[in-house]
């Protein structure tokens, strides 16, 4: 009997906890879910005989090192700034840590260690990071033994909603993860290479310059760039391309509504705004407006911000809620804190909603004379608010990947990301089972 | 005999020193100058009979200790980030310590301590902050004294050019001190209050958010606000004004033109470019812009950043070469560093360039039932790119300071700002003997 400890019983662990309880009889697991929230661990397990609820604090170090020395594998789902102190219990204890999170440097150090001690510490196995490199692995391992050689590669991943869900949100967007991720997405700069020349979008220009996205059979959409793209080139043995981008995928309209909060400075999560407790929404936006008692906080915004006062942006934030005389709700908090507070008014996934996956990828390689491209696209749609699409695609990869694990079919050891055929392909496999999986069109 | 060991000898210590050295023999000091290119420290001192030029390295812990406790009073013209480090050594020997920078967190928390000991570890006694505040908190005081009650403060303070030094250059700035702070300026959210509101304005917006500031005499200019003018309130003795703005003032076009580059990422410091040992200063900038053959450089920044291809703000910059294909004669660099490094060629002060500071404050207050408006203005201009505006302002506050301290004339001790009557008294009046000193206009 192997056990599984999942560390955090969030929104996004609903599918991963399904998963694992589900083939828990057959693989003779036992799986523990551990969450500062007993309740919500609780929620998860739903009394299944094979499951345990547990409290989980990371912040208490003697009670989290004896539940890591009980089990044999640890998938965290807890923020990204966790897991190298997870990785560091995991290390001492000598236990395989599962993470759908990017590698930080703090991870990367780790590896020597954890290789040494023949442990596998796996990163960037959700979605994105996760199914995009999987699938895009797969399709130019394909390519390359086929003896094509690929010049450019695009990648664009969006959690977003179904067509059918809250048809008068024209933002077409609500909080399927972790919120705070998406009010602080795209901090920082964005590097990628285009045709040959190494490009950078700082935030303050990210959701203006956007590329249009066009997904065969579903539609017109947005993309703004990540941060690096170009550590991939490596990672996915790309050396010598001319293109290479992997971005974030919106519905049209998105960011330039969304760039009216990042020129306001309201993703700001670096100071505490005075007078929260009796702050509106209306007065928030003005925090962040000049004084003048002659233009109200519309005619202002547009002033300021070059806008159409009837112009799908500012529609977009009446939408929300933004120009209203309503109490924001906080006693005290940062920028980034109350936008996010306003947004989740209208933006909290409702019992009934569906999400959306949309994943885009665009493949260029030259065989022989010939250029060639194939486009890639998996759409996968949440059942309600608790399976989501998006709990489904960062869930199941982990669950597979756990599986492969303890079946002793992963041989790669210390920190790794799942670029490995040994890896990625049964894990793909197993995802199309479940109705999971890209298709491809190939234009000659 | 005392001993006053000045660290660092770069272009703001030509007046600190020569003032050091001129009162060294009625005085009856020692000056010892230290800086990590020992020439530097000799330049300064000039084999005066009373200075000695040193070596100065503060990451050398056992050299730096030896130095600094044969001191008496320390005077740190070092990178603001080394005062904290300079600071633990002045605790641990016992040594009394002067600096132009503002006030750390790491410093603050030294108070108790340096107060204990008898220490004075003074802060912001330079120009802005130090004169800043010196002549604000006299002309506060004054009006104070008088019953007044202070409802509107606004202070800005620039170190510009003078009118006859560089005509053809008319972003009409030159480095006058750290190149990199300037580069860097701005960074992080401004903080205000304006009639009674709280304002905040993020990096993106601040420089095209200016205000105009007409000084009486001299001309129209435009002034950004700086980080934090709130915590000004409680250490000016403000509470309950409705306005309070400290800032930043350069001539008109400046901010505009500077806004390309924040709108760009160009003052990024936080990434190494690829490929900078062959790059022009075109290419940096498209670096910045989206890839298209079809259009220039030029064309592409215009249609970016909504600008005229015949506007003020193209024009300064290509006056700055930036469109220029001229290798940068960088290795490598951070586009900060790169940034810098393009303007130094033509923004370095050539030897008999002058430059100019100009400080402006509005003091709005109630006595009875009037409203009293005073603005008080200083300008200095500097001799040549030695003796500069700014290495006096910035130096002799300094050099005051720790006469007075020395003299036993100053009983304040701990973490200080100059902001108490016995110490700003004394030094703005020896600074009018220096022709720097502030005209008072009374409006009614």
């Amino acid at each position: 009997m192997k056990t599984i400890l999942v560390l955090g019983a969030g929104r996004s662990s609903s599918s991963l906890i399904a998963y694992l309880l589900e083939q828990a009889g057959q693989q003779e697991w036992k799986i523990m879910v551990g969450d500062i929230a007993e309740e919500a661990a609780r929620e998860r397990v739903h009394d299944h005989h094979r499951g345990t609820a547990i409290l989980f604090d990371i912040a208490d170090e003697t009670a989290s090192t004896k539940t890591i020395a009980e089990a044999d594998v640890v998938i965290s789902l807890l923020p990204a700034h966790l897991h190298p102190l997870v990785a560091h219990h995991c290390l001492k204890l000598n236990k395989h840590l599962l993470n759908a999170s990017y590698v930080s440097e703090e991870m990367k150090a780790l590896h020597a260690e954890a290789h040494a001690k023949g442990l596998l510490f796996m990163n960037e196995c959700g979605l994105d990071p996760g199914i995009d490199h999987m699938s895009a692995m797969h399709v130019m391992d394909t390519i390359r033994a086929e003896g094509g050689k690929i010049i450019s590669f695009e990648s664009f991943t969006g959690g977003l909603i179904a067509p059918e869900t809250d048809p008068e949100n024209s933002w077409r967007y609500k909080f399927t993860w972790n919120p705070r991720n998406v009010v602080m997405a795209g901090q920082g700069t964005a590097k990628f290479l285009k045709r040959g020349q190494y490009k950078y979008i700082p935030y303050q220009q990210l959701f203006s310059r956007t590329t249009p996205v066009h997904v065969e059979g579903l539609g017109d959409y947005e993309g703004y760039a990540n941060r690096d793209s170009l550590k991939y080139i490596e990672m996915y043995g790309l050396h010598g391309i001319q293109t290479m981008v992997r971005g974030t995928l919106r519905n049209q309209g998105y960011c330039s509504a969304w760039n009216i909060f990042v020129q306001l400075g309201c993703c700001d999560d670096t100071y505490i705004m005075e007078g929260v407790d009796t702050m509106t929404h209306r007065d928030f936006i003005n925090a962040f407006l000049d004084f003048d008692t002659h233009k109200s906080v519309e005619e202002k915004l547009c002033a300021q911000l070059k806008l159409d006062a009837r112009g799908a942006e500012i529609q977009k934030l009446s939408w929300s809620g933004f120009f209203d005389k309503e109490r924001i709700g906080l006693s005290t908090g940062t920028p980034a804190q109350i936008l996010e507070h306003i947004l989740n008014k209208k933006w909290k996934l409702q019992e009934t909603d569906r999400d959306q996956i949309v994943m885009w990828h665009r493949f260029v390689y030259e065989i022989g004379i010939h250029q060639k491209e194939i486009q890639a696209t998996l759409v996968a749609t949440g059942d309600d608010a608790v399976h989501t699409a998006m709990a489904k695609t960062v869930g199941l990869p982990l669950g597979i990947a756990a599986k492969l694990l303890l079946q002793g079919k992963i041989q790669q050891r210390g920190v790794v990301v799942p670029m490995q055929k040994e890896i990625y392909n049964p894990i793909l496999q197993e995802l199309k089972t479940r109705g999971i999986a890209l298709t491809e069109k190939h234009i000659q």
